[in-house]
């Protein structure tokens, strides 16, 4: 049974070492007995965490043993208490971290193939619980499993837990059947403890409303496990579908690609990118993700509350979701914060831009208004004036080409040709005296176009660089 | 707020009638107070579970503040207690499926939208801690939601409980600011009702370890909501591609299209169709989905135990999962049970087939095969012994056409053929004396062909009627 679930759940390879974290307890003893005499390669790898006097004996303990059983054995030892103190976290959080990260660098060192821990149905249970009373989702309330990565870790070698079918009470028999001798932790005991006081106060007081709660909360943990596994997959297929790009605190997605997935995938997505810009939140209530599934349909240019200080803003062709704090892209518009005064040599722009101006003999297709968006020819005595370069004014006016001295309000133009509102106020007017002669991207004025009668054309260009 | 969850989570058209569930708690008055107040038109439902003798004063005041609202009321009572016995099921049940059949019955008679219920965030947090205690899947800690199908009572109704984000405390300050005076049912106290121990003993004993335990679990709840609604999308859409039939204890699936499904896919599905199989089971452990995932992609003919009483088995293009207790179909084969004696009139074989015989002018077709293979031509002369139709005996052999009078094993020949295994036994074997002179479906005896000096052909035709 055991060995089935090293091989199958765990995926552990018998030709290939493996590291087993050995505190020197019932469970990690057990562990270390299962993987030997089931032939694998074992390391056996102490973590002294000096929290006790009997530390040291107990590493003694587990460096004999290994020594007894012919294995390699490496162990390493960390000021927990002052780590704890230095991060803010709490001693078993900072334990933890040292423990893992000295696990993982011995098992890389060592060439295993995996980390095994002793990891019981008990622990399981506990686990479950905790994530039950702290209002976890599936992430959380899916449990340890058999076979998992640590990323903060390492982003290849799995964490394996062979005895997480196990009760404790069957790895202390266990450790009786094989002459074993664990280090009983009287930290265990210890109701200062949070997981304390779930195994020795909740579960069994929980047990009195079902006597097999241990075998139900096992039972849950591998039923949403396998919910899990598939919620990622259907996720991170989407995703890839209609993520547009990220930045600091922001994301966005495809518009259209976003509106063809269905209502509840689309929550999901909205939920999981939630989730990832705000990820001690938890908040994310079915109500706010339908309103935000249903604003991605909606028209461009809006923007809406969604919940955790996050918000939705569509913007042409894609939803952002935001934190109100994060600066949204500007896609690498040209930007002018203030008045710049234009040389021979151009004129820097903003994000990389730059305008040259160059005057030239005129050509047949300066009469038209061009085919290159960012390049102009303007009558260059007409446009006589002092050149500047500078963003627009209140309640400016514009004179378009082919609008024949006509003029309409820049605002309007702006939304006409439907430049994004986040890049109106910084957008680059090239102007004569106070006149604006070329919208970049859009239009010169009509007024300094080139006819028939023009002498010298004045060719402005902005470029990227 | 309560009005935005009426039309938005509830989905509540405030043009059309709806059906309140009042008991005359302060839940269901607030129910009533709200929907009457948003505007809507309401039909107070009142059923009488004659469990207490303070239930027909309860019915009355119901029916008196209907009266004073001016709203249609309606009511009914059954012996709750005597359909516990009857059925077999806890007194709650019984109140609970009766009250059910009720509220339906009379939404559909006023043509209500909806039967509306009283539900609290305090209920939902009791639901979800049932349903932990006693390991439930996804589908019972997802909780209840603000709008629901209940399908054994309506397939279509919606269920509606608009007060699900209010505590239970809420709902009293309304009453009482409401001057509506709520009977408090005594049962709610009881500590006999497994309910009401979570209620009073269990739920305040769990805040000790989060005093916003309430608030956590209805987050678990929403959040899980999202997740089984997209599970469910998206095997229902795996279902359509792959499930080919089903019947008295089996589902069979299309194996090529299980097996192009992801493993994680694969192990929802089965689980689902194994859930279907055993709603009371839950036991489905990833470990065993596991296997049977794996299996769907293994060889045909073989058999494997799957969990809960279940075994998978591939037969040809298909897979099925299904009872040791179920029958699986036999596809509608012709199938025999003993010796049968053929007359001229034909005679049946089972499933609706029958076989007739006719002598006639030979063709050019007869030296061949032929194309039909539930047709065959014999040499009359040659197959001139007594005609039966039988099963197979115990290492038969059978001398096919196009073998030249070599002569297979039966066994073997089945084999070949791919005729399903469990087809075998019963499988018709159409023979002259001793001989097999016809396995329909497949091949004649070499022996008894049609040559060129044949002077009658005895042409043998199976049919399904």
């Amino acid at each position: 049974m055991l060995e089935e679930i090293l091989a199958g759940a765990c995926r552990l390879d018998p030709s290939q070492p493996v590291l087993a974290g050995v505190s020197g307890g019932p469970d990690s003893l057990c562990l270390l007995g299962v993987l030997h005499s089931a032939g694998y390669r074992v390391t056996v790898a102490h973590f002294n965490h000096r929290l006790r006097p009997s530390a040291d004996l107990e590493a003694e303990a587990v460096s004999g043993l290994a020594r007894r059983l012919d294995l390699p054995f490496v162990s390493d030892s960390a000021d927990v208490r002052g780590e704890a103190e230095q991060q803010g976290l709490s001693l078993e959080e900072a334990a933890r971290r040292l423990r893992y990260r000295f696990l993982f660098a011995a098992a890389r060192h060592q060439g295993a193939q995996a980390v095994a821990v002793g990891h019981t149905a008990d622990d399981q249970a506990e686990t479950v619980l905790m994530h039950f009373l702290r209002g976890s989702g599936l992430d959380g309330l899916k449990g340890m499993q058999y076979r998992t990565l640590l990323v903060d870790f390492d982003p290849e070698l799995p964490l394996v837990r062979p005895l997480l079918g196990l009760r404790r009470s069957e790895t202390e028999a266990y450790c009786r059947a094989h002459g074993l001798e664990p280090h009983l932790d009287p930290s265990n005991a210890d109701p200062a403890y949070f997981r304390n006081r779930l195994r020795h106060v909740l579960l069994p007081e929980l047990e009195k409303y079902n006597p097999r709660l241990r075998e139900a909360l096992a039972r849950t943990a591998g039923a949403l496990q396998g919910d899990f596994a598939l919620l990622q997959e259907v996720l991170d297929e989407a995703w890839k579908q209609v993520a547009a790009g990220q930045g600091d605190g922001w994301f966005s997605f495809d518009r259209a690609g976003l509106t063809a997935l269905s209502p509840a995938l689309r929550r999901n997505l909205l939920r999981r990118a939630g989730e990832r810009l705000r990820p001690q939140g938890h908040g994310f209530d079915f109500a706010a993700l339908e309103r935000a599934a249903a604003f991605a349909g909606g028209p461009a240019g809006e923007r809406v509350d969604f919940t955790a200080g996050l918000y939705l803003f569509a913007e042409g062709q894609r939803l952002y979701l935001a934190a109100y704090e994060a600066d949204l892209p500007s896609a690498g518009w040209p930007q002018v914060g203030g008045e710049l005064v234009a040389g021979s040599d151009g004129c820097g722009l903003g994000n990389g831009w730059r305008l040259t101006v160059v005057k030239v003999e005129p050509e047949a297709g300066d009469l038209s208004a061009g085919a290159d968006p960012w390049s102009a020819g303007l009558d260059a005595d007409r446009a006589a004036g002092r050149l500047t370069v500078r963003p627009r004014r209140p309640g400016e006016r514009f004179a378009p080409f082919g609008l024949d001295g006509g003029t309409v309000r820049l605002q309007d133009f702006f939304v006409n040709v439907k430049l994004p509102r986040r890049a109106r106020a910084g957008w680059p007017l090239v102007c004569v005296g106070d006149q604006i002669a070329w919208v970049p991207g859009y239009r010169i004025a009509d007024p300094l176009r080139v006819t028939e009668k023009t002498q010298r054309v004045m060719r402005l260009k902005i470029q990227k660089k």
